[in-house]
């Protein structure tokens, strides 16, 4: 007799499934740090919450997949699909921190383009999480994530050029350009989960 | 009886010497860039469509490589040559577009240094492809190539060092410091494409 | 009869602990550096000589995981832990390097926390390595590796707001901004090194 149900390999994808939706949850705090008037502290302090408790899931994660038998993929691969979600955040996180303590004097409209990339990415990922099961239609979203990142690139490329136009300071380049990497950088540490997802959907197909 | 003809597997490495053709193209456009009284926008165009072909050539190999049964090396490796190809052609690009946008006043003749490195990796890189199918002569390419990134770093070094010296606006130097770190990324790339090949070549022998 | 001698077995373990032992060397010489009145030029040349004997260790330690049949943990883990602690070498000379090219005019004293916590890091890296062995207490040091490493971040954040409060020109940000960056990658590098050791522990446990 084989048994149908296997509750530890299912809470893997409940917990990945929760892990996606703290990185929606801060993909918008990151949005709202971006917005003109916004409360900076009071944004920042949510921002670490949510990040604790993406640690936590994480950890969460980790510590089962060492204490479980048998396990719905191979153990590498939980490992790094976790730590990429969790990379995610960090990033986002460094962000928001980085708007709070640099005090930049202006934050040009084009960096909320990106946070509303990294907001499509987070919706994406947070959608096909709990197809990770069927290992299905997992192509189209590693295509849509690239292209994101693509589009994130030239985003980058275009922010830079106006960075270095001669309209700002050096000094205030120096920190706008430190908050557009770390977004960027955002951009693709969700490129790496696709990846890495990708990378899964191949060895199980 | 063992069939001897194997066409599928064959072609991975021709398209990996492809590939590498496409590196030895880029560099070269890269060298034309940095050159004084050079088409900009010309050898930009140019290198998008190089990094357009390059990015087909990779897309061929992975497609093949999850449609293929029986795979010349383990079909990670594969796919690690293939990215890894793939992102030294991107950091390449990065870098042409970098001079293009960014406008700086000056490109310190250095930077030309850097990018006749790149020109011997990517030389080399293309020159050893073909080896890879017999696995003979790749230890001398990995050093070699270690070779040549250690002098990569000493020369971004002094690079550094001049940007520092005094001589430039700190405008230009966040400018000039990009594109410099652009060059050295690439030929890290080189590196850890080296660095793939080496440890295939471990597994197989 | 199982043998219980198995001399070159042993030797990785040695290896390992020479490896860490440079560490501690190299940052002494980097808190040396950052110590107000130091003889730079004599400093970076003794951190030059360390790490060419860091090289030595790692090579040796290559050369030993291809010639030998049975190693005591996976190739591909040995390979990983040794380029793991070479990385941290390499960015600690690099920190040093940059305090002597780019003659920064003063050095913040946040400077010198981090390196303390480099200084702990190494320290409790040569502290571990003999105990691989037997893959004991090694939660311990993970998880007291990554507190520094967070504590690291934290410090880095202060420090780019103390960079960009307008106390020092942008060309003087600039430059210190690089070795903050520099003394940060190496901390990141430590937790590469403590993750990978944990990555061992569970495989063998």
């Amino acid at each position: 007799m084989r048994l149908r149900f296997r509750p530890v390999e299912t809470s893997f994808y409940d917990h990945f499934s929760t892990s996606a939706q703290h990185l929606v949850v801060g993909a918008g705090l990151l949005a709202e740090m971006l917005t003109e008037g916004a409360d900076k502290e009071s944004v920042a302090k949510q921002m670490r919450e949510a990040e604790h408790a993406a640690d936590e899931t994480t950890h969460t994660i980790v510590k089962q997949v060492n204490s479980t038998f048998v396990t719905p993929f191979d153990r590498e691969d939980i490992y790094a699909l976790a730590s990429g979600l969790d990379d995610v955040m960090d990033m986002m996180d460094e962000a928001v921190d980085m708007v709070l303590l640099y005090e930049p004097k202006v934050l040009p409209a084009e960096l909320l383009d990106q946070v509303e990339l990294l907001q499509r990415c987070a919706d994406l990922t947070a959608t096909v999480m709990p197809g990770l099961r069927s290992m299905q239609s997992l192509d189209e979203f590693w295509i849509e994530i690239n292209r994101l990142e693509n589009a994130g690139d030239r985003n980058h490329r275009r922010i830079m050029a106006h960075l270095f136009s001669g309209e700002f300071k050096a000094m205030e380049v120096l920190k706008l350009k430190d908050i557009a990497e770390a977004l960027e950088g955002s951009i693709d540490a969700f490129e790496k989960v696709a990846n890495t997802i990708e990378q899964i959907a191949v060895k199980e197909s």
